[in-house]
């Protein structure tokens, strides 16, 4: 990968990249983009800007990949997503290549320059796949740790399954959104320990620091995943914020799991980050005691060094105040032992499916995904800047989920944000 | 409904309809079939035949109806589903008239009766729907019991929650598959009591038998469906085989449910009976004790007198033989409930969604929808009619569900079936 011209620290653009932008020309995450009053169609961000991928494509500047034309103007990843690394890998050198500095192919078609870049605060970010499935795993240690003291205080807080297998479960495909998307409070039916079972607004909506990674068409019906060859078939990373009801999933998810605690919402950062544009930031993954089976031992095991971190806004404080960081490269579980487990029974992985990571917690503390943690099950709010505390999230706070890689030797490499603002329920 | 001519039980087709079939001009259940070398389309089981509903809309004789084309020629049933219980009743009632005995319309366009009608036989019959979001419940009260039984000896077969909360979890969409498609027994990791966890083809493959059903789009996201409207919104039924794998479901499914021990595949019938057909069969659902929270409480409380049978054929004998009988009317929740409940958080129900009940089980020890109950845990065995016995599926055995409603007063309204061969792993 050190040859991979995408991936060169001097490689400059001539499109202005502010000083910290997580979207500098090494980067270049793919989205769904809407100019007012257009239909939704591919987008690149490059620093402050959104490169119109469709309009280079109309242009005829994308023609050595062979695409169908559907693929660029569609309101997902999706049609992308069911070509494979190949073609993705070459869509993002050819793209790399028009926002080089040196190159003076864009100039030549009269006016495209113009029509194919466009300001990011003039568009509007869509969500950027479609899944057929969403799948959300429990990978952190220090998360499946810190739940089981909570609410098993008497066992061990692992159970016995728990470093054999990359647990996760089902999650809701339908109340996918993106970024921005307001959150309703959800109604549920919950129970207080001395009291009879209830429907009301939810009383301890949480929030879930998560990663997800998105899929091309991995596998035939009935073929599970090489864990060696796993990661051919992701297309890249998101952020996710699995939003939470603790009260509700805590009444109903014995025996079949978190259901309506969880499906009212799930947020998605727009820009899906490339694996190729992460390569750099590869770092070996935890080792596992005990080893794991041989279908999820892996040659190489390599995780991720993104830095994440947790923001609240108030009413009374609009700007954010990070209240937890953490980093994805302390998950026990990695994204190509979790795409080999899910396909070890044969189900087939599709294009545009979302794989989330689950709650990334540290080994600290105070790192960690969600509120749940951080207050010790609401018993110490943690203090905001303002002198707010908060033991859950209240109506009105605004969530906000960054990530980024890198930043000092190397480019930095980011996902932009994630964020959601709590409504009140019923609205 | 008394006065819905498509219910008439003297309505007679010029269609052929053999003794005891499924599918008399009452019923009308939509799917999507296949002529060899052609495209998918819309079609209604009518005796042994198929109509062709695309052919009729093309030569405009469901011009009336004002649907785009588009609908009937499409892979799935869900552009149909898109449009509402009206438009859903008017094509329905259509295709009756056109299928009437009394009907001239049919004759006056030239061929139209022959393109219009295909042997059942010369068909491949598609999986109908292409759910984006796939729901299991678990709402018999029976299997509930025997399951709490087996798993929770010392205690309280039913968990608290059970009987305040129809208890759900989200299934896999990508591994739904048509009756007749095969289903390769699944490798996975399961753990004995005394030995570590290994990788292997399941040993204990089951079946459970279920009735889904599919949906319209019920509601924007927020705002939950009205457990008095939720019928609105289901367009009709189908039979589900919810194929498990138990030493796979019983070491990976705490804390966060079943997840691989279900993912490898779920069978569905290829003929969805609309919850229309079904009006005359409606029987008061079971008391429900204690009483529900008012979002759960129907002032009209509904089940279904569905009759339903599993059916088990070996290598050594090819004609299956019935091994146990249940009634759909038993279920504790309604389809309403289900649906109230799952939108109570306010997460949207999609066009082409699928709601499986969970296994159908009888309070008679003999009436139980899944091998684990019928062979208590695989500890008695059941003897087939050839002198064979199973404690859980073995390669080769074909697993036949069926389901009827009526045949005495009333017309035959019937499901067809959904089958499904198991071969050894990895084929």
């Amino acid at each position: 990968m050190t040859n991979d011209p995408t991936l060169d620290p001097q490689r400059r653009s001539w499109v202005e990249i502010p000083e910290g932008s997580d979207f500098p020309i090494q980067n270049l995450p793919f989205g769904i983009f809407q100019r007012p009053g257009e239909t939704p169609r591919m987008g690149v961000a490059i620093g402050d800007e959104v490169l119109d991928v469709a309009a280079l494509a109309g242009a005829g500047l994308l023609d050595e990949l062979n695409l169908p034309l559907g693929v660029y103007f569609a309101d997902s990843l999706n049609p992308l997503l069911e070509f494979d690394r190949t073609i993705w890998r070459g869509l993002r050198s050819r793209l790399a290549e028009l926002l080089d500095v040196k190159d003076r192919e864009l100039g030549t078609v009269h006016g495209l320059k113009n029509r194919a870049l466009v300001a990011g605060r003039d568009v509007e970010l869509l969500i950027p796949i479609k899944p057929g499935d969403y799948v959300d795993f429990y990978s952190s240690l220090h998360h499946a740790t810190n739940l089981g003291r909570m609410f098993r205080p008497d066992g061990d807080p692992l159970l016995p399954n728990w470093r054999h297998i990359p647990i996760g479960y089902h999650g809701r495909s339908s109340s996918l959104v993106v970024s921005g998307t307001a959150v309703a409070r959800p109604f549920g039916q919950r129970k207080g320990p001395d009291a009879p079972p209830a429907m009301g607004p939810s009383e301890r909506l949480d929030l879930e620091l998560e990663v997800g990674f998105v899929t091309g068409s991995a596998n035939a019906m009935g073929t599970p995943v090489d864990v060696n060859r796993a990661e051919d078939h992701i297309f890249g990373l998101l952020l996710v914020n699995d939003w939470s009801a603790r009260d509700i999933q805590a009444w109903e998810y014995q025996p079949l799991g978190p259901f309506l605690g969880k499906s009212f919402a799930t947020s998605l950062s727009p820009w899906v980050v490339t694996l190729d544009a992460l390569a750099p930031y590869r770092v070996p993954a935890p080792e596992q005691d005990p080893p794991v089976l041989d279908y999820l031992h892996e040659d190489n095991r390599l995780g991720l060094d993104l830095r994440l971190e947790i923001a609240l806004a108030t009413k009374a404080m609009p700007r954010p105040d990070v209240v937890s960081r953490v980093n994805f490269a302390d998950m026990y579980w990695t994204m190509a032992q979790q795409l080999a487990h899910v396909t070890s029974n044969g189900t087939p992985v599709q294009a545009g499916d979302l794989y989330a990571s689950g709650t990334v917690s540290g080994p600290e503390p105070e790192a960690a995904g969600s509120l749940i943690e951080l207050t010790k099950n609401g018993a110490n709010p943690i203090k905001l800047a303002n002198g707010e505390t908060r033991a859950f999230l209240e109506d009105g706070d605004t969530v906000v989920l960054r990530g980024s890689c890198g930043g000092g030797q190397l480019p930095r490499v980011g996902f932009g944000e994630v964020r959601g603002t709590v409504l009140p329920s019923g609205q």
